[in-house]
C-alpha cells in the first residue's frame, strides 16, 4: 500500500498538541465527590428521584428503545403525551420530539429553509444551527452577533422568503438574543423566526416557560422554537415547537425525524417527569437565574470580566487558552468542576471558564465555588 | 403583514395529499396486542428484562441524562465501559458512542472527509450518510448501488485521498454490500473504508459481531464502522468503531460529538446489557437470519418478489404506493404490523412492504404472519 489512509490524522493531532488544544474524555464515577458547575442540569433535576424514577419506569413499561423510526414503530403514547404537555407548557400549538437538540435544529432548518429562501443566522449561533444552515437548501447569510439591524438589512436586500434563526441564550457568554427586535424585523419583511431555546427552557419566562413565552412570542403563527430535553429537563433529546402545520410538515419532510430511531422511552419518561416537577415547583426557574446573578456579581466584584448573565450561564474570561485550561484544572483539583471554552469552539477566539448555575446549589456551595474560583484565578 | 411566512407549507401539504404520500404518527400503547414485523428490534431484546433492567438501573445510578457534552460532564464510566466492550466484541481497537446512529455517521464523514478528499458513496446509502457527505468538506461522488467497479473508477479518476462509504446491509431491500471487493478497491488506491453496520451488528458475523467481522475487515487500520445501539441492541444511540487514532480524532474534531449532549445513561446501560446478553447467547444472530430466510422462502414460493435477505430485512414488492399502503393497513387490521416503504424514502421509486425478522419469533408467529401477508396481498 503506497499511502495509509488515516496517516493524515497524525499531523492534525501533532498540530493540536503544539497548540495546546488536545481534548480528552474524563469519565466520571457515579459517586464523584466534586461540586459541579459545568453541567447543563440547570434545575438540578437529572438525579432527582422523580425524574430518574420516571426514566426507569418508562424503560420497564415501554422497553429500552423505541425500536424504529417515529413513523414506523417508534412512536409510543408516551411520546405523544410529552409532546402535548411540552407544547402546552411553552405556549405553542404543537411539539415534535427528536433524539437530540442537534437533530431538532437540523430538522427545523432543513425543512423550513427550502431552496430559494434566505436563512439569516447570528454569528454566535450553536454548531447545530450552523450545520442545519449548511444542510438546508436555502442560502444562508451570517450576520453579526445580536444585531437586529443587520438582520433587517439582510432580509431587505434578499426580498424573497426568509427565516431568521438565533439562539435565545448564547451558550458561550450566556447573553440573550434581542428576540423582540428580531421578531419585529421578521414581521416587517414577512420572514419566519426560529429560536433555539435550549438554554432558556426551564430558566427564562414565567415558571421556566422559556424565552419565547417571556417575549410574548410563543404560539405566534410565524414563530418556531427548538429546545433540548437534556438541560433543564435533565434527560435527553430535543423538540421543535410551533404551529400545528409546521409540526405536520416536519413529520413529512424532516430527514432527522424520518430516518432516525425515535427517542428512547426512558428519555421521554425522564423529561416528562422533569416537566411535571417544574410545573409543580415554578420557582426553580427564578432560583437558577438568581444563583447565576450571584455568581456573576461576586466574581465581577473581585475584578473578573464576565458578561451579565441573562439566564444561568456565567462565562468568565481567561487571558489565554493555556490559562483557561490551568484555571479549570486547578478548580478541579480543589473539588470544583467548571467548563473550559477555548478555540476552536469559541467563535471569537476568547478563552473562558464557564460556570452554569443550578437551582439546587446551596449558599454554602456557592460560597465554596466562588472561593475556589478566586483562589485559583490566573494572575494577569 | 403582506405574507404569512409558513403559508407555503399548505401547498406542500396539498401536493402530498394528492400524491397519497401523507405520513402521520400512529402512537402505540404499552400493551399493544399486535404482532410486530416492522421494528428493528432484530434480537427481540428491547423488552427483555435484562435490557430494560440495565436501562432502569443506569437511570437510578447515573441520572436521567448525561448533563452535558461528552467533553464537559457528559462522559460517565458507564459510557467508557460500553465503548470498551463494544469495540472488543466487534473486533475494533476503539469505539466512541453518540446520541444516535445519525450523529455517528455525520461525525465519521465530516471528520474523516476533509477538504480536498473524495467521498465515494453508494446510491443506496442511508439518509444519514447522504447528509454526512453533504456536510463534509470533501467532494462526494455517488456511484451506482453495490458496484465495486464504479468505486474503483471514481477513486482512480480522483487520484487523491479518498474514502468509500457504504451501508453493510441496505435498509430498503435488505441486501448486503460487496465489502470484500470494496475493501480491495480501497486498498488498491489507498482509500479508507467506512461501513455503516446498523443492520449487521447483532445479526451478521460470528455471534452477531457484524458484517466487518464476518468479512475479516474488523480492526484493520484503514477501516471504520458505524453502528446503532437502537436495533439489535434494543436501546438508543450510535457508535463509531475504528483505530484508536481515528477515535481520538473524532473526540477532537467531530461536531456532532463535541456539540451534542452525551447519550443518556439509561440508553448506555440498556445497550450494555443487550451486548452482554448477546455475548451469552450468540445463537440469537443466526436465529434472526434463519427467520428472515424462512419469511423470504415462503413469500417468494407464493409468487412474491423479494430480494434474498442477507441479514434480517425482507422487502416484498408492491405494485404501487397506494397498494403498499393498503397492504400494510390490511395486515394491521389483521393484527400484524409491517413496514411500508414508498417514495420519497425509497431511492428507486419502488414501493414495498418491509418485514424485519426477529430472533424471538415463534414458528406459530411466523405462520400467522405469512398467512396474513398472503391473504392481504394486492391482486396484481
Amino acid at each position: 500500500m503506497s499511502r495509509a489512509p488515516f496517516d493524515w490524522i497524525d499531523g492534525e493531532s501533532e498540530r493540536r498538541e503544539r497548540a495546546g488544544l488536545v481534548r480528552t474524555l474524563r469519565p466520571r464515577a457515579a459517586d464523584q465527590d466534586l461540586l459541579d458547575l459545568a453541567s447543563n442540569d440547570y434545575l438540578g433535576l437529572t438525579r432527582h428521584p422523580a425524574v430518574t424514577g420516571g426514566a426507569a419506569e418508562a424503560a420497564h413499561r415501554w422497553g429500552a428503545g423505541a425500536t424504529g423510526s417515529r413513523l414506523v414503530t417508534g412512536t409510543t403514547a408516551l411520546h405523544t403525551e410529552l409532546e402535548r404537555e411540552l407544547a402546552a407548557f411553552c405556549g405553542f400549538e404543537a411539539a415534535l420530539v427528536f433524539s437530540s437538540g442537534y437533530a431538532a435544529n437540523l430538522a427545523a432548518l432543513t425543512a423550513l429553509g427550502p431552496h430559494g429562501s434566505l436563512i439569516v443566522s447570528d454569528a454566535g449561533n450553536h454548531a447545530s444551527i450552523v450545520d442545519g444552515c449548511r444542510l438546508a437548501r436555502a442560502r444562508t447569510e451570517v450576520v453579526p452577533h445580536a444585531s437586529p439591524e443587520a438582520v433587517r438589512k439582510a432580509l431587505e436586500t434578499h426580498g424573497g422568503p426568509g427565516l431568521v434563526v438565533s439562539d435565545s441564550v448564547f451558550s458561550v457568554d450566556g447573553d440573550a438574543a434581542p428576540l423582540t427586535q428580531l421578531a419585529a424585523a421578521c414581521r416587517e419583511f414577512g420572514a419566519a423566526l426560529v429560536v433555539d431555546d435550549a438554554h432558556g427552557l426551564g430558566v427564562l419566562g414565567e415558571g421556566g416557560r422559556g424565552a419565547l413565552h417571556a417575549a410574548g412570542l410563543a404560539g405566534a403563527d410565524d414563530v418556531v422554537a427548538t429546545v433540548t430535553l437534556s438541560k433543564s429537563l435533565g434527560s435527553q433529546g430535543g423538540a421543535v415547537l410551533g404551529p400545528a402545520r409546521v409540526v405536520r410538515h416536519l413529520v413529512n419532510a424532516a430527514r432527522t425525524f424520518i430516518f432516525d430511531t425515535g427517542l428512547a422511552p426512558a428519555a421521554v419518561g425522564g423529561a416528562l417527569a422533569a416537566l411535571r416537577h417544574l410545573r409543580a415547583e415554578p420557582e426553580l426557574a427564578a432560583r437558577a437565574r438568581s444563583v447565576a446573578a450571584e455568581l456573576h456579581g461576586r466574581l465581577t466584584a473581585a475584578g473578573h470580566l464576565a458578561v451579565r448573565p441573562d439566564a444561568a450561564v456565567v462565562s468568565v474570561r481567561a487571558p489565554s487558552p493555556e490559562a483557561a485550561v490551568a484555571w479549570a484544572a486547578d478548580c478541579r483539583a480543589a473539588g470544583l468542576v467548571v467548563g473550559c471554552f477555548r478555540p476552536p469552539s469559541v467563535p471569537d477566539g476568547i478563552s473562558r471558564i464557564r460556570l452554569t448555575a443550578r437551582a439546587d446549589l446551596t449558599e454554602r456551595q456557592i460560597d465554596s465555588a466562588v472561593g475556589t474560583i478566586l483562589r485559583t484565578a490566573p494572575t494577569a
